[in-house]
């Protein structure tokens, strides 16, 4: 038994027994992962920045190739000393993931997803009022049409949906769409026959903000703001998803005391003061300097919800999603000085508040990300 | 590449290579971690419950035997079809850690701890106002004589302190103590010649919680109530530290406004309605019903405070830990009833608000898990 200095914050808990093959799928996915934050690059460099041997990185690189997600792109252009050497990267149209944003109350989106994040077509069909097994074919019917149109291999389908969903792509409960312990990853993959992903909207956001929104922190908060309010939140890469998937509730934390009714049934909800439709009515008709105070008052209540999360969790980074008109400004102001009032300097100075860079394509691109994820180990 | 449904709450996110000798170490620890909470087995139940092949699993006892770690604790006493099987079990008593709790103001508190948790030895040094470089002697002074009264090999050195403390048992930041930038666990290391492990108190609490104190969820968090208040984050068992291991500050998030002047230079501070001092100033010379509003007044801030944050996380169990006599009555009820006022049924129902059961010990348990963790794997 070697007597060692470890770090503990990732201790070694094992659950389940590791095997050879784990050891081999670890490493491809440290390559792929490599090539995908770092970029095309040598298998010099690629093994370097592994740490696998030369013959190892060059047998993973030759197994990716021929599962055609990784390309040779020529020799290096810059000069330097010695051979050339012959880049590799990951091809992102490869293959392409279908995605799907069931977040809106008036359409379901649609679109594919090339490995770079980008976003080459989208669809949407209006829901119409569908509810429970019509609102499920709906999504059937656009996954299909979407893997139909890709003209490629599709790697996986990505989807995030509003509701309290488990690890396994079960959807526990999401009234609007009339769901309650639909194993919609089972349905679609049953339908589509590839790997199907699914998490909450806003978990997706927060995966898609973490990847491909240029967050830097361990620690990501993403808050959705729209017909409601709700959050996402990724640890060191990792969605927290709660005991009982229902983390991200922020949205019916009583903020106003007494306050006003929620669709909720209670009062003084945080979505009372800052869901986009009752804000923009309460905006209505009133002068310039009257706006900044509602957008101001909204963002103090937001801040003093986040304060303890702040905290408790030493967040990094916040991000609102939404529509920028009404969060970027007064409101985000507000948010950040209020944060700063409640909490330690410690814990407010090192936390931004940003607004999403990816707007309406957040969800999208975050339930791409899961297939990424899920399917590839990179993230 | 196969496409198959995988779950996405722990995505194989690399960033280090595996080896051969990872995949045995991790099956050494995954073996150790099964008996650690089945208890004693046989080698066959071990394999079983593990995955492991018969070999592998008897390969892997016997190592840890030749290490001392386990034990053969003859053959099975009920009577079963066949020939009785050997157990195997871990030896508690085959190595001791020594454990610090560095959280008290007046006294500096170590104990051996053996594998089961139980401390078999208490000592005690009163601080006398060191700071600096004296207190940093004391406490290496408390864990030799420790280690000397051991008498058997000692398994590494845990350490609870207060303050801001990395991932690699740097002291960033403990004013009480007047460290900063102080690498405790270095320091230690070179003094004692075994693996030292230090995590900040309410931390070290939190893992001694989940570990012995029969903690139950996927989220966990302690609440450490004495001079100050503090707490500390376990998620599936994995300490949280923040983006700057400032993590579970909560003791100076504002939640009354205005609120009295707190140590911390601001005002409303938690702590100035929690910290034991001040509670037990205010409970002096009330009346029962008095007392009784004092406690019920600091509770119902304390779930002001703690509602966003169980929203968020969807947290299963919250621990105070201090004084029973002020923290287990009035102000836990009311704490309850607070946060089930201001969070949604779906989080708050299924939220426990208790004691710790490991009362002054805490500290001491939670510092030897980091041992335990950080040398063998097993929490």
């Amino acid at each position: 038994m070697t007597i060692s200095r470890v770090p503990h914050q990732r201790p070694l808990r094992p659950t389940t027994k590791a095997l050879p093959e784990d050891t081999r799928r670890h490493n491809r996915s440290l390559v792929l992962q490599s090539l995908f934050r770092g970029g095309p690059m040598s298998r010099a460099d690629l093994a370097r920045l592994t740490g696998l041997t030369r013959v190892t990185t060059s047998d993973l690189v030759a197994e990716l190739m021929a599962a055609d997600l990784l390309v040779d792109l020529g020799t290096r252009t810059e000069s330097r000393v010695g051979k050339p050497a012959t880049l590799v990267g990951i091809r992102p149209d490869a293959t392409t993931i279908v995605s799907l944003d069931l977040s809106d109350s008036q359409h379901l989106r649609g679109g594919l997803v090339d490995l770079t994040g980008t976003i080459t077509e989208h669809r949407s069909i209006a829901w119409e009022g569908r509810t429970g097994a019509d609102a499920l074919e709906l999504v059937c019917d656009l996954a299909r049409t979407l893997a139909d149109d890709a003209g490629r291999q599709v790697l996986g389908v990505g989807v995030g949906s509003p509701g309290i969903i488990n690890r396994h792509g079960v959807v526990l409960d999401a009234p609007n769409l009339g769901w309650h312990d639909l194993d919609l990853a089972g349905e679609l993959a049953s339908a589509l026959g590839v790997g199907v992903h699914v998490a909450n909207d806003a978990n997706a956001s927060a995966l898609g903000e973490h990847t491909f929104g240029g967050s830097t922190g361990h620690g990501l908060l993403v808050i959705t703001v729209g017909q409601g309010v709700g959050a996402g939140l990724l640890l060191d890469g990792n969605l927290l998803l709660g005991d009982h998937f229902a983390a991200g509730e922020i949205g019916h934390v009583m903020v106003v005391d007494p306050g006003e009714p929620c669709a909720c049934g209670r009062t003084g909800c945080l979505e009372t003061v800052l869901a986009a439709p009752l804000l923009r009515r309460r905006l209505e008709g009133t002068t310039p300097a009257e706006a900044r105070r509602v957008l101001a008052a909204a963002g103090r209540r937001l801040g003093s919800a986040l304060a303890p999360v702040v905290s408790t969790l030493n967040l990094g980074e916040i991000v609102l999603s939404g529509p920028a008109d009404l969060l970027d400004g007064p409101l985000r102001a507000a948010t950040v000085a209020e944060l700063r009032r409640r909490t330690m300097p410690v814990v407010a100075d090192d936390v931004t508040v940003r607004l999403s860079v990816l707007g309406d394509d957040l969800v999208l691109t975050g339930a791409a990300v899961l297939v990424l994820t899920g399917e590839l180990g990179v993230s």
